[in-house]
């Protein structure tokens, strides 16, 4: 049973130094006068705790050019929220390329780096390229490593809190690799694991594609589908992180494989050969009749796991992503389907994030991270946005 | 923003009134001394928030049988939750019959009744039927109608927020029914609608199969299946309050409808008729191949469904209820195919309430919107129990 311990001045100091930091987060450099205003904490409380943050590095005094200009007197002094106080990443680790995003505390995007990966590169191999392609960001931009404040991670399979993952198809070795604990030795910061899928659907609901939605399901359409869902804009990770996992659906129903599904002569395709899968949905497109077969098997496949989601979930939102979403002639049957048999038919959006959304998405849980150090206050008062 | 607004003394004295009541609901009648030690309060504060429960009617003077009993000297005086100082209803309205559960606001059952109703009703009969039972439940019990503090219903289909069937295809006339509004008519308290698998989900974590869990899925199998879940302990509902509407599964795969797949002639069974569907059943348990074939294609329909469920929300606990969960068979292949095509196989517990699931949960819900009442506190500030 909780009771309220009131009257605690450290923590009310750190309350109302969440709202100012908060209040200057905004963007645009602020006079004091601003902020007593935007928080509606008295003068001299302000005061005193902006001079608590200017001294913990996070805000400053904005320069001259950052000041109204002023035809007599003295301007009023400026204060911005110094983003540049540290850093995140977000990294992807897939099957063919590794990357990684670079930001300030504001999330704003300063870097970029990709490195191309063999499907059949040991975990070992991968990693290497993970550490060279952050080497070069991190050189690129003039970025210590040591002003890094957190890291976030994206990769297919099942992961567990601590950042090992528990089960993994997609990447040779990576079944039970402790993933969290070996890029932990890289950075001297939290490392944060997740879900490839996980971390899409929450780079399209931060800047992508369902910015106007907190209950969405992201489709990372492959051979083989994955998914991440938000509800109530919280991460539905599951009771073991599963979540999703719904390209096992067609195992229960005892059905093709993808790589059967999708392949026009009597040998599956390789399930990872996307050259091989577009090749097919380019001779479907020329009219090739066992390649357009091919294609309306995997695209009913598709609509069936997706409605399967919808049915299960009933999102306001589905954003389909990864390589199969853009290939001609997925989104209208998926839309056509489901408005036709979903009892409450979701909104269909194609990922505006394309390729960068999984980087994005483990750069947030990074920014994510930090902004719960700066802004949380313990217990159950937090500040609302 | 949100911002502490400190020592507001009435806020105060809900909180401590909510914690007291807390404590005393517990069952055991409990002296000041005790509830002192159990909430942590001063003597006089505990002195003056029990009168005030007291006289508020939720709290009273334990009789002498509740009362230790001392060799000398005056017995401390004992206090105890008064139960009775409210009552609640939980109604199921299914196709075959409507039920009624009445207990008091610490939510042990007194009293239930039944009333069998056509599958043909109308909603009007239907909702007659549901009066009638409610009407011979007080009456058998003596509680006075305008005792009621609130009543939940549970009941097929898609509800909206107000309590109105936005959509539902198993009882004639419901599709659009305000079924909240109408119900209120007879009821002078708030009158919450569910959809009727929600409210089994509800029930089984309360008090049947799944107590131990907070991440559960209850499937209500019929011939068309649907799913309630708690994610969290709280009841997932969807965007639109469709999530768990699996039933339109294979719909989206073009395959048989249930009434089809479970008929051993040409002709399809009546979707409601559960007697046939029985037949069906025991003709395959003394070996009619087309019985048994049928049965076959229904339970590998059913483990489809209930593993799309599973995929998509990684329950730890699969709960089946529902007049299929009755039947011999239908969970050994269940168990056996989620656990060798789910990546994290959950628990597959068989429904302990049986019939009384969909009552007991509008029950629960009933109850749970009494206590957000009685121990809520507004704002971000709650008490934790």
């Amino acid at each position: 049973m909780g009771r309220l311990t009131g009257g605690d001045p450290s923590l009310l100091r750190r309350i109302n130094s969440a709202v100012v930091l908060h209040a200057l987060r905004g963007g645009d450099a602020r006079t004091l006068t601003d902020l007593t205003r935007l928080t509606g904490l008295s003068r001299p409380t302000v005061e005193g705790v902006t001079e608590g943050l200017i001294e913990a590095g996070l805000v400053v005094e904005a320069g001259p050019e950052e000041r109204e200009v002023r035809r007599q007197g003295r301007p009023a002094r400026r204060f911005r929220f110094r983003a540049e106080a540290g850093h995140l990443l977000g990294i992807e680790i897939g099957p063919h390329r590794v990357a990684a995003l670079l930001s300030g505390l504001d999330g704003r995007i300063i870097g970029a780096g990709t490195r191309g990966v063999a499907v059949t590169a040991s975990a070992d191999e991968r990693l290497e390229r993970v550490r060279s392609a952050v080497a070069d960001v991190l050189r690129r931009t003039g970025v210590a490593r040591g002003a890094l404040r957190a890291v976030g991670v994206g990769t297919p399979g099942i992961v567990e809190a601590d950042g090992t993952v528990r089960l993994c198809t997609a990447l040779p070795g990576w079944t039970g690799l402790a993933l969290g604990e070996r890029l932990r030795r890289s950075f001297r910061c939290p490392v944060l694991v997740e879900n490839d899928a996980n971390a899409a659907a929450v780079a399209e609901h931060w800047k992508g594609a369902a910015i106007d939605s907190d209950d969405i399901v992201f489709v990372l359409a492959g051979l083989s589908p994955g998914a991440g869902s938000l509800i109530g804009g919280r991460l539905h990770r599951g009771f073991g992180g599963a979540a999703g996992e719904i390209g096992a659906l067609h195992l229960l129903g005892r059905g093709d494989k993808p790589e059967t599904l999708l392949s026009t002569t009597d040998e599956p395709l390789h399930p990872l050969d996307e050259h091989a899968v577009a090749e097919v949905f380019t001779a479907a497109r020329r009219g090739d009749e066992r390649a357009m077969a091919a294609v309306d098997r995997f695209t009913q496949r598709l609509v069936h796991d997706v409605g399967a989601l919808v049915l299960a979930l009933d999102p306001e939102v589905v954003v389909v992503g990864g390589w199969a979403a853009g290939l001609d002639g997925i989104l209208p049957p998926l839309r056509e389907e489901l408005a036709r048999f979903c009892l409450r038919p979701p909104r269909v959006e194609l990922s505006l994030l394309g390729e960068a959304a999984v980087a994005t998405g483990a750069l947030r849980l990074a920014l994510d991270h930090v902004e719960e150090q700066l802004f949380a206050v313990e217990g159950t008062v937090t500040a609302r946005r």
